[in-house]
């Protein structure tokens, strides 16, 4: 790669950053309803929607050594991306796997990497169908999952006067990341939820199937991070709640930092117009998950806030996880 | 990772080793018309049919540091893709890209490779439409295609008696790669063709609907090695004749090893029936490359052979380039 130019490295401007001056000069086409910055992508192929979607999980990065089986990276490899099929109220239905290991990978764990990710494919009804098998000094694992789904649901449709609501709850994986980066033999239900993430695939497609959302994503990034993402797309700004925040049981004391930041929750963030409530109220049962209301969506120029138990307004940066940031932090 | 077990590490058995062990593992299911093992997997989604593939290069692995610049290695990671659907007679259609790279890498690089991939998408009629930005210490790009075709072709229908084809030139690429690994200044034409593969799109397309070709492959790892490929999919063995290899204009004095086990040549190898030979004849003209009678598909207890000039008869092992049998030779 050539020198650093005038626009610096990537760690100067973060992930985002990147994507904000990228995305701007892919050409489009016929055939994409709606092209890169979401969730997934959705295309069209014959009349047949489809979404598409990738992530991939580094060691060194994601993980350290020690923390996870082969069997839980191969699991999670697969269901982040699950996750964001989630957002989209899209179904998962076949996945290839860009798999890159060292030569010195015993054979027994990178089949049960290959194998956690077929089984966690099968379980939600998915099929791993292909892949490649690169040699790498680092272990690296990229899922690509096609998804289907009548009525996606983007980022872009949350609309001043929305209600905002957020699915299971907030920070239990990060404080699991945290347990993990103090004693890499840590355990417990934070632990166990880092490792194993929970797309709420079930209640993604209910609420786009029921046409009761106007935006939704999945909270990867953080909740704030995830927040100005439909923020940003939708054009409109959002008052936050913080103590209606849904937190893990028998962690009452989580910070508001991982509450609010701590990234990997993988839950569903979405927007419901006032008038689809009492629709909302009727479906909630039905969803395999809790749904709680955090917050309102409110005009562009309002900012995104977070009020406190006091009523007092406090603003927030964008704020979330940005491993590129993080690397210019240290 | 866990220690390495009684089945020994990836660098024992390699790739295709590795392969051989899971793909039987993994669990087929409603809508999958061509599993995992093929050059692209073969899905249907409402009644469409899809080819999904996926490939990823590494720095370190597939290219070292100077020897490509960052659009160039963007364009490659594409068109190893759009090769595999050449090779199911397909239409490329939609990619994404997962991509690890270095927090201090320049912006500049990481744009010029991503347009690198988009072009190279447009350029075969296909639409760059999602991603996904890891940090990793080593700069990893892996793209995932999606194509379509009406009529796919495996590597699993060749029968004894079919003639064997392949496209263009063998072992350019190969002579580019050493070339290279002498000095990472080097270029001509085989540094060229290393550093640009020429998906044979327009002769898989057309091959595949006229339906002249009983099994096809593209030539990634050699022609020997995928060859080989062919032969253990179809349950056929093959007759090679050496001195009927498609050597590159302007490189007469490749070395036999190249041509038949070099790599990354990025041709097409296919099997004709016989009765199709005067059909395809007429075909070969609106192919848009040469296509070269290299041999015939011989049944299965024959094993695989090539023949010299003087007639006789040499067998060859599997022998291609796999990554991890190279790291355990070192």
């Amino acid at each position: 790669m050539s020198a650093s130019g005038r626009n610096g490295t990537l760690a100067d401007i973060g992930e985002f950053g990147f994507l904000a001056r990228l995305l701007p000069l892919l050409p489009g086409g016929a055939g994409v309803v709606v092209g890169p910055g979401d969730d997934a992508a959705v295309v069209e192929v014959n009349g047949t929607r489809l979404l598409l979607t990738t992530d991939a999980i580094v060691e060194g990065v994601h993980f350290r050594q020690g923390w996870m089986t082969p069997r839980q990276i191969g699991r999670k490899a697969y269901l982040v991306n699950a996750s964001d099929i989630a957002a989209m109220g899209g179904r998962p239905r076949f996945c290839v796997v860009s798999t890159g290991a060292p030569p010195h990978i015993p054979v027994r764990s990178l089949s049960a990497l290959h194998r956690g990710i077929a089984d966690a494919a099968a379980e939600t009804g998915a099929l791993l169908v292909g892949g490649n098998l690169s040699r790498a000094e680092e272990l690296f694992v990229s899922v690509t999952l096609v998804g289907e789904s009548k009525r996606p649901v983007t980022r872009a449709g949350a609309q001043p006067g929305d209600l905002l609501f957020v699915s299971g709850t907030l920070g239990l994986a990060a404080a699991g990341l945290h347990a993990l980066l103090r004693d890499r033999r840590a355990s417990g239900s934070a632990v166990t939820r880092f490792r194993e993430p929970v797309p709420r695939l079930h209640a993604g497609a209910a609420l786009a199937r029921a046409g009761v959302v106007s935006a939704m994503i999945d909270v990867s990034d953080g909740l704030l991070q995830d927040l100005h993402h439909i923020c940003e797309a939708s054009g409109v700004g959002a008052q936050i709640e913080l103590e209606k925040l849904p937190r893990p049981r028998n962690a009452r004391t989580i910070e508001t930092k991982l509450l609010l930041s701590g990234g990997e929750d993988y839950e569903l963030l979405c927007a419901v117009p006032e008038r689809r409530a009492a629709q909302l109220r009727r479906l909630v049962p039905r969803l395999g998950c809790p749904l709680t209301w955090i917050g309102r969506v409110m005009p562009k120029t309002y900012g995104v806030h977070v009020r406190n138990v006091s009523g007092d307004d406090l603003e927030f940066p964008q704020g979330g996880f940005d491993h590129f940031a993080a690397a210019r932090r240290r």
